[in-house]
């Protein structure tokens, strides 16, 4: 039976000068601790510090990197523990057996690296995935699962995480975090403004939502000036809670600016149920405009996540709900979509904005010349579908030439899957390596200057990205 | 003079680690069996079996990758046998002088690989095509081309052609396929059926065409339903014929279905040539929908060539025609595009897409996110213009992290030069060894796995793919 | 304190194998002369011959890409020596200062690469910038900067630059270019038409700049015939002075010609003022058309640098200038927009066009099709944030492949800074040699075609892609 190996060179190029820089880079960074700033890991978790459920609950169903590449396969959802109204449920077990008899499928992607890293380095487990190896595995994990050193927080130590950001919606009332702060993790753990229910007002619950925002903030949002004023109230919320940055999530990078009686009277409709389409696009670019204007003010960093069609498959949608794997790119603009934002904000001393992207045509075309010049400009790690070995190479190799490395904002993990995060900050910091043991190789950087900008890339700029200003 | 040889490492990586495990790779496919699901050989040829002609009515004049480049560097059509009314006749010795003494220009080509290869392989010879080498060339091509193992079925033999697939009009009567059915190949050479003239209703021969359509079918094409009738009676006629597929060509992927009454009004107006270009373009992707639909009924599996702008340059059309080398490929967009048609059969079991692409920034936008969810969508094998060494590594590069390996097609050759088939099976075979040589070379794939992966996009997975539902 | 050293492999693969070729292939074109066919270096610092600035004002104040990268990083651009009404002057040496304080934000960027190469090659100095090493790089290079030997014509012959073109507007009366003549210069240092001030009529210096037009060309531009006889005047002029080539600068690629009277009607409502933004732009895709024909019939070669939105951050432009690195791309298009001007022109044999992207998305997709088939068309060498190592080897691996080597126009350098033209070139050999290098080790070129095509790439191809027609 095959056995499950972790190559201490994989994820470094294979030719042996480069490799051997790249090792050499790679070992002043692996031990380097974890700054993770964006995440979707449930600050619940980590307050309750419950353990955690079985192999199945914990690496299958919730992972959609892993759950969409078995429904492109044929895997009926249930079969994996997502499940509509009415579908039969299945065992943990037999939900582990599925996952192992399709390991193939796996081959080449990042989902693969992570699983293989996550089964040896955290659960101790040495076969590799099969139909054969599938309850033996199962077993194993559950055991490792019920150890008191295998509760959440208990792992924010094995994993060396220093800082850890979660992502909280704007209504949150942060009780999690009151409950971590009080148990002295406050600052480790910290939450990240999120308020895409909010600006976006022809989502089926906006006017839930912000009613709800205006019992929590204790204002009345029955006007866009009180609305306004509860966004405002709940970022100070956050900021006494530790937190560092917003984040936003939208499909277009439109920022244009609405007159206040515009915004004002498309808000006003919203409240009634009869804004268009067009005006609630109109109102979310509008919307990170003036987010960033209190970015500027209160020093909350501003993260940017454009261009991702959620949901594509609308009965799945019905069926499974939001972040199942349905979630499809499409082609994103931001020289002349954030223009508006940048004219206002661009070289505002007090503003940071870090950029995401599912479009890396945009990386030399676009992001790298924003960030190059633009002093409140950070690009972020290759994010999602990019956050992989070829990807992330790819990323350097079209961000760097024109934005250097010191306008990125080095590694961010943006996993739900807690146990990912040390495979996933393993695998930027090899890759990293590779590359710049590739500049190295090439006589274009000294070795001492590769080490020192891995160290950057891993932890100093992280950490500097997301300081408040 | 210089001697044409074939390396055996050819278009291997040059890095010894990984070029070792590549060739291992690849020689465990290099003698499996061709299996060439999309190609533009004339079901004629084979089914005549007469011998081809001299050596540029065989290799130039009907290659547009060649005649195109020729083009590029100032060579009048004409001499290469590419005649508009009025246009001396060149003999053929002469346009194959004119082809050897630019052979220069093929410098890092693709023909240039495929070229050599038939060469060597195919007609046994071994100058480097010059203007000294030209006649020796013609004469040793032509004393081959008259042999009886050169005839078009002794090379199905020869090259190891397992299985071949023609491209046919819809109103095909298939009379050369009964043919080949009668002398036993029915299953060996089957056909395709490719409704574009029908579905375009602006082209200028479309009133014609549904005519013709309407008496080879047997149904009266004079309204929108006699018309799908006789799109089905055409389905079931290529079934009974051994099809395996359907093809569309279209120059955007949009797939937003119409009303029956709508689709009903466009082609009334259609026969009377009153559609306006909108009508047609709507039309256009109504029946692509329309078509997934039969196809989720009758299980032929669906190719989608999208993107390229024909006969860009009207003029040498209006001289030389379709196909001279004239097409230019434009952006092109699937994800908002291809959502109606997904959302309607992107989950049926019974249905099967493949995607083509001559726009390599889908990739990983949103070709690998599209097929790594659908069951029904599978991507197919660098098309057209990426059909060459660097953009097949792009493609996995780009792929297969988030698609993996098995939703992708396995290698379609697409050509109309017969005697290249097994070079671009051969240079495919190549190209994927190397890059799944990568993948071992840095420990994220095990050489038997890399192996397994490699026999299946050679051949399981083209014939899994291309299997009738 | 480290050393700067040019290592003599720099910029070349480290693959020992194709490191053995590359350098090869690299040292046949070392020593070859210079061809510059587009470059931003002023006519008058030729004519004038006078000894350069100090070290600030030839290296740091004028060239934006450094100056775009400090500005990234939060250094004012006051502190640059880029001022605003109003802003401190700040003595050279503490440009310089802070300049080499910033010096680790270049790593991996080209302008380390080419700063390296000046310092050491031209300069003549050895230290790293750092803030320790900053006074005495500025007394060295300063000292260097007095000498004879490096007046600009002393240079021209030093660097080995057989000929340069300069870019001029086309109200120039290229006095400097006489002076330049009458010293036996003029056939070494020629000027480029450039007409895009008077061809985009939305300008607020057009009416002032189309009235100097009718000035200098002896023409009444009251009317668009005026104009264009006006144009066609200083082409002639432009060409008398040794012009070979004709330069436009375009947010856009749109070639659709205006009928005569639509063309006049726009023209007079621009003189009146009243001509709308997408008249404007009407009538500059028009004009494409028009420098199209006029090249077809006068021989001077079309430079078409499209995709770039100028002074993307307003309040910058007002404060200093255009050209400061506030330049953005956008996403371009080529093969719609200029299908007009192709199917007019594409195939005229007196016709040339040199096609520059900023977007490499086009390169596999239209760039490379076009130039694959097009006689007219040749491809532009990687422009502007493209001319680096790791995108010009993108650039060969995209477009080689359906384009070839001969329908690029090999290297230009398109720079405004004097002192970098010997690395610019140096650097584009190395990274041609290394793509080179590769594809002989993949047994895909003799090393001899590998020479071949590497001295044409380097000093062929750019003299023939700009012979005039």
């Amino acid at each position: 039976m095959a056995s499950l190996m972790l190559h201490p060179d994989r994820a470094l190029p294979a030719e042996p000068t480069t490799r051997g820089l790249a090792r050499r880079i790679y070992d002043e960074t692996a031990q380097l601790p974890i700054v993770g700033m964006h995440g979707h890991v449930e600050a619940q978790i980590l307050a309750d510090d419950a353990p955690f459920g079985d192999p199945a609950a914990l690496l299958v169903t919730p992972d959609h990197y892993v759950t969409r590449m078995l429904y492109s396969q044929g895997v009926e959802p249930y079969r994996l523990g997502v499940r509509a109204a009415g579908d039969p449920e299945v065992a943990p077990r037999e939900i582990w057996r599925t996952f192992c008899s399709h390991w193939p499928l796996f081959r080449g992607t990042p989902s693969r690296y992570w699983l293989e890293h996550e089964l040896v380095e955290v659960f101790g487990v040495s076969s590799v995935p099969s139909p054969e190896t599938a309850d033996e595995l199962f077993d194993a994990i559950t055991s490792v699962l019920e150890s008191p050193y295998f509760r959440p927080r208990a792992l924010l130590d094995r994993f060396g995480i220093e800082l850890i950001a979660t992502t909280d919606p704007a209504t949150s009332q942060l009780e999690h975090h009151a409950k971590l702060a009080a148990d002295g993790l406050g600052e480790r753990v910290v939450p990240t403004f999120r308020p895409d229910a909010l600006t976006h007002l022809n989502r089926p619950t906006w006017v839930a939502d912000v009613a709800e925002l205006g019992r929590v903030a204790g204002h009345d949002t029955g006007s866009y000036e009180g609305y306004l004023a509860a966004l405002r109230q709940r970022r100070e919320a956050f900021i006494a809670a530790g937190a560092l940055a917003t984040d936003h999530g939208h499909l277009s990078t439109d920022t244009t600016r609405l007159s206040v009686e515009q915004a004002a009277a498309i808000y006003r409709d919203a409240l009634q149920g009869t804004a268009s389409a067009e005006a609630g696009h109109a109102f979310a670019g509008h919307m990170l405009h003036v987010m960033a204007g209190m970015s500027a003010e209160d020093g909350l960093v501003m993260q940017l996540h454009p261009g991702v069609l959620r949901d594509h498959h609308t009965a799945s949608f019905d069926a499974y709900g939001p972040d199942r794997g349905w979630d499809i790119p499409v082609p994103t603009e931001y020289t002349r979509s954030l223009r508006p934002l940048l004219e206002s904000y661009g070289m505002t001393p007090g503003f940071r904005l870090i950029l995401f992207t599912v479009d890396e045509t945009t990386y030399s075309r676009e992001l790298a010349p924003i960030a190059g010049v633009y002093p409140s400009v950070r690009l972020g790690a290759p994010w999602w579908f990019l956050d992989s070995p070829h990807a992330m190479r790819r990323f350097r190799e079209a961000a760097t030439e024109t934005a250097g490395f010191y306008n990125t904002s080095g590694f961010v993990d943006d996993t739900r899957a807690f146990a990912s995060i040390p495979a996933r900050h393993d695998l930027s910091r090899r890759i990293d390596a590779g590359y710049l043991g590739t500049l190295v190789a090439e006589h274009r950087l000294s070795e001492q200057e590769a080490v020192e900008t891995a160290i950057d890339l891993a932890y100093t700029l992280p950490k500097a990205a997301y300081a408040r200003r």
